[in-house]
């Protein structure tokens, strides 16, 4: 998708009340990413609890936006209730749930076709059986384990014992128990006409700090080896926009982005063509990649919490 | 490097004794690729122990170059030993070899940044311990286990206790036993400044008549993760030749690459300003990708053993 951004500089709003009241007053829908704009790690920033607060109290709409695909929906809130932010479930949207609704709603996939090889871990498998899509891998232990001979033979042969025929799609998250095994069946799957999807393509995983092999790291190998980009579903996808919008009915031009991350949060706003992009200074983006980037939101804050200034 | 073809059609030389005999005068060295050129998987061509034999016989150097990582030149030996093909381990150039060259005699590495840490099978660390280099990682059943909550703490913080602070260099194979903890050390000792180096950057390893994941799939998600390409020291890197050249001191005027894939075997002739570059029919590329593709080799056969047509 061509990529669309305001090339006019973004508002800067923390400390103007009026300009605050002006943004606010714009929209129903607020669409946030988590780590970088609520919280940091495991460090909750002050004022975020009384942000989303203030929010709800003036019946905006609130929903929580996250690429993280080893968690649940009801993962995830148990993850916002230990920061002290309360949620529900229905305020939840992760690339695990935008995977299992893009597969059972959007997907038409022939009858017999149906199943999904899962590499990934738990959080896919729920948010899978909620949608009733009939599933195998995952954290099944049968898949954690060493290749051996007779597993070339059979996989080469599509010998029904290892290769399942109903298998219609290859699910790719991001996978702690990733082994040549599952990584040697998501191609033969692939090869025989699955549908190659991504729950998101992030190639890092911030943790302790530092980084670490992420969702995106898992598909690399199958790309290289198909010559093939699968569909992702997380942000910055407009899959996992379309999936949003199915969920919520909400009008694009009265909702709102909020991200720390041009390339990917406000990217996905600003193609998913909301009325509006928040960028916050809490997380990877800088202060010149909003203000004279190739992505640009429409306003930016020092931190998320400045917007309580609009009281 | 830039790539260097020969622009004008190649010879096609089965059957034609007086071109065969012309050709084969212009050579001293003969380098072999093996899979589709000697074999296919465990079936060996007729006509391929007398074809090297003829070479033999007539004074020429006969090279074994393979991209297999997994094994080391002894173990090689006995592969080809196993398929009837005389030859020594100072005929054969495998990638694991040719990375611990690279390594011992073409790396320039600080005094306390020695150790390599490998991700492969036995193959690799044979040859880097009849190098001499010292290396952590590889077969060592301490790194196949799964992740735990206390690795990305450690990992984070560069505790010796899993970060090796001598590790100045990161060898990627094949590994059948790769996991998310191998890729994560991997990921982090490259970011601390160790050398990315791959075997072979193959994308699929060829198996009971099929493809399965390659030396090339494990550095995929480093290159994703890093943004950044390995030195690869199989075909068709230059390092390769180099490594080549620097044992056999041949003269490169006066030697002959012969394969089955234009796009590895003859690019590798080709760049290295070999004198010679002869295709075969018997594996990956066409006589259209001889003929007319973009790496064109300086003559081809339909299979080796015709050869033996110019006597």
């Amino acid at each position: 998708m061509a990529q669309e951004s305001s090339q006019i500089a973004p508002r800067y709003l923390t400390g103007d009340k009026a300009g605050l009241q002006e943004f606010l007053a714009k929209f129903d829908v607020f669409l946030f990413d988590c780590d970088g704009v609520l919280w940091s790690g495991d460090h909750l920033f002050p004022g975020t609890v009384e942000t989303l607060e203030l929010l709800r109290n003036n019946g905006k709409q609130v929903v929580f936006v996250t690429n993280n695909s080893t968690k649940s929906r009801a993962d995830y809130r148990k993850k916002l209730e230990g920061l002290g932010i309360p949620s529900t479930v229905e305020e939840i949207f992760s690339s695990s749930y935008s995977s299992s609704i893009y597969i059972s709603r959007i997907l038409q996939l022939p009858e017999n076709k149906r199943k999904v090889y899962v590499i990934g871990e738990t959080g896919i498998e729920q948010e899978l059986r909620s949608e009733n899509v009939p599933f195998i891998g995952g954290t099944d232990p049968a898949y954690r384990r060493d290749v051996t001979p007779d597993d070339y033979k059979k996989i080469a042969a599509g010998d029904e014992s290892i290769i399942d025929p109903e298998v219609g799609v290859v699910l790719v998250g991001l996978d702690f128990h990733m082994n040549y095994l599952k990584m040697a069946l998501a191609y033969h799957y692939i090869r025989r006409g699955a549908v190659f999807l991504a729950t998101n393509i992030d190639s890092t995983l911030p943790s302790s700090g530092s980084l670490f092999p992420g969702a995106g790291s898992m598909s690399a190998p199958l790309i290289m080896m198909l010559n093939k980009e699968p569909i992702a579903l997380g942000k910055p996808s407009q899959a996992m926009m379309d999936s949003i919008e199915g969920k919520f009915k909400f009008d694009r031009s009265r909702a709102c982005m909020v991200g720390d991350r041009a390339n990917t949060d406000i990217r996905f706003g600003l193609e998913g063509k909301l009325g509006g992009t928040l960028g916050v200074l809490t997380g990877v983006s800088s202060k010149e990649d909003f203000v004279s980037g190739d992505v640009r939101p429409h306003a930016y804050l020092d931190r998320l919490s400045d917007l309580l200034g609009s009281e």
